[in-house]
Formats: structure tokens, sequence, C-alpha cells
């Protein structure tokens, strides 16, 4: 089975007007996502922010629950919090993944907007199950990635669905579904 | 389809030793849950606690994307937050669902924990896609429902599995994860 890698993004992503943002790094966010990448067996969950005081408030975060007193509170934070990194842009996260498995990943980018050519996520799972390839997946932030990041990316991943028309799910739990969907037991 | 119901209950709910107590409610549950609500389109969202500051507390979040300043600046917070309701108790759920729907909803249990005689997803997914009967399923905020709840359930949810033995999703994850699989494009 495919390695798998999942990065969240804060730039350069998208504000609601369309204009490219550097959104802040929520405590939340790193909890949910990690324990979301726990359960669904990622290897390394990126966060990712070229803001240097974000990036150090976010090694506290994850500080106090690998090492300090959260530690003992609650281990299942420690055990999800463990395969958080912290990383400055797109990069930088290549090179770590690089170093970590000797090759590039295939990046796959997601996004609630339709797009032509979008990888369904039935045939994404069938390629994970059977690749060798190390894959990343994208996660944005704000209104979602921007054009520069989408354009750099290999696949495009198809957005989610449900029975309504409304299409406005948090990051938080785009991420959850997201990796149900693609390693959820069936 | 039957109608859906969803109440995220604050009281009786366990901590990690087993103790019945009561949580905070917090303003990422009731926002997360909403947009999650009303992708899967969930008739109501109920914000359940049996204090009555953190009621008067959840309505003020509300009325602020509802009619205040966010109305105007987010309107996908506003759709969302539209389907909240909040209430005291279980009991007033199924009389306000009463009262909604003219009878009394099918309870559905989450938990992380297995349990003999759960039902599959798949099998509710089908259930809901069949049945006349309005369905209530409830989320657990803490270490998950006390036992008193589950015993008031008519059906018990198997819980979510990913491919590895972690299973401390946040509530958030959980409720966009079951309603996906309960409701998401196949």
């Amino acid at each position: 089975m495919a390695d798998v890698f999942l990065a969240l993004l804060h730039h350069p992503v998208l504000d609601k007007n369309g204009q490219i943002v550097t959104t802040a790094v929520t405590n939340i966010d790193i909890h949910d996502i990690a324990r979301s990448a726990a359960t669904y067996g990622v290897r390394q969950f990126f966060v990712v922010t070229p803001v240097r005081a974000l990036r150090a408030l976010s090694a506290k975060i994850i500080e106090h629950w690998e090492t300090g007193f959260g530690s003992t509170y609650n281990a299942t934070r420690k055990e999800a919090l463990a395969r958080v990194a912290i990383e400055p842009d797109l990069d930088a996260v290549l090179v770590t993944i690089e170093r970590a498995v000797g090759r590039q990943p295939i990046i796959v980018a997601t996004s609630a907007r339709p797009a032509a050519g979008a990888t369904p996520f039935a045939e994404l799972r069938q390629r994970l199950a059977g690749a060798a390839d190390p894959h990343l997946l994208l996660l944005g932030t704000g209104w979602g990635l921007a054009p520069a990041v989408l354009a750099r990316a290999h696949l495009r991943l198809e957005p989610i669905h449900g029975p309504t028309d409304y299409n406005h799910l948090s990051v938080r739990s785009a991420a959850a579904i997201i990796l149900d969907r693609l390693y959820g037991a069936r």
C-alpha cells in the first residue's frame, strides 16, 4: 500500500473574495486532523505556514501534548500528535517526504470546486491500495488552495458531495471524510 | 426518505475515567456539525445541554451568524446555523421532533466502542433510504454517551473503523464521517 502524507496549507490560499491570503493556524485543526490521520494510517501530517511565529506556536501546542503536561493527561492526543510535522511551504514538505521515503510523492490536490478531469474517490482509493509511489494529499484552509498550488498537483480529487447543494464543510470535516472515503473499512 | 435529526449531547456523557459528567458547549462543535448537517440534509441539529448559561451562549453564537454582523459577513455559516436548535435534554429533543413531524423518532446511538448487535453502516443507510419514520442520531461529547442514554436508543450504530487500531476521532470528525457514510454520494 502506498505511503500517504497529508498537508494543511495556510498559504497560498484564497479568501472569500478570491484574493490570495495567509490564514492563521488553529489549534483545533491540528488536533482534529491529527486524530483523523492516526485513524486512517496517514504517515505524516504537515501543518504548513510561512509565518515563523505560527510555526513556533504550533510546535508549542504539539510539545505540550507530546512531552509536557498533556502527555500524561491524554495519551490519545499524544499518539495522534506524534505524526504532526511543521513546515514553511510545499517545497519543504516535498523535501521532507523525499528524505523519509527516498522519492517525491504524487501530489493530490483537494477542492470543494468541481473541475474537469478530477479523479473520483473510488479511483484514487483503488490507486492508493495498489501503488508503490508515496502520495501527498493537499488541503487548503480559508476558501481553498490557490491556483498556483492546484497547478503543481499531479491529480485533483473530486469534491465531496452530499445529497444537497450545500458544499461548505469545515476543512476538519472534509479531511475526515476524504480519509474515510479513501481508507475506511467497507 | 426518512427525516433525519442529529443531537449532540453534553450530558449525561462519560469522562476518561468513566464518570458521568457535563461537558462544555464549544463554538467549533456547533459550526462544524451544522455545516456537515447542511451538507448531508439533516433536518435539524440539536445542541443539548442542561446548563442554562451554555444554552444562552449557544443562542448568542447562532444569533450572531443568523441575524447579527456575521449574517452579512459569511452567508454559508448563516445557512448552516439556521438548522441548529438548543434543548436542555433528550426528552425535550423528542418533544420538539414530535411537534415537527407528528411522531417520535427512532433513536440511533453512536459510540466508538463495539457492541454486540450494533447496526452496520450499510444497513442503516439502506433503512434510512426506505423508511418513513423519522430517525434521531445521538452523538456524545467527552468520552461518549452514558449507558443510560445508550439504553434508550432503539438502534446502536457500529463504530467507525479505519485501517489502524486508533479510534479517537473528534466528535466533529465522527459526525462528518457518519453522515457521509449514511448519505454521501456513492
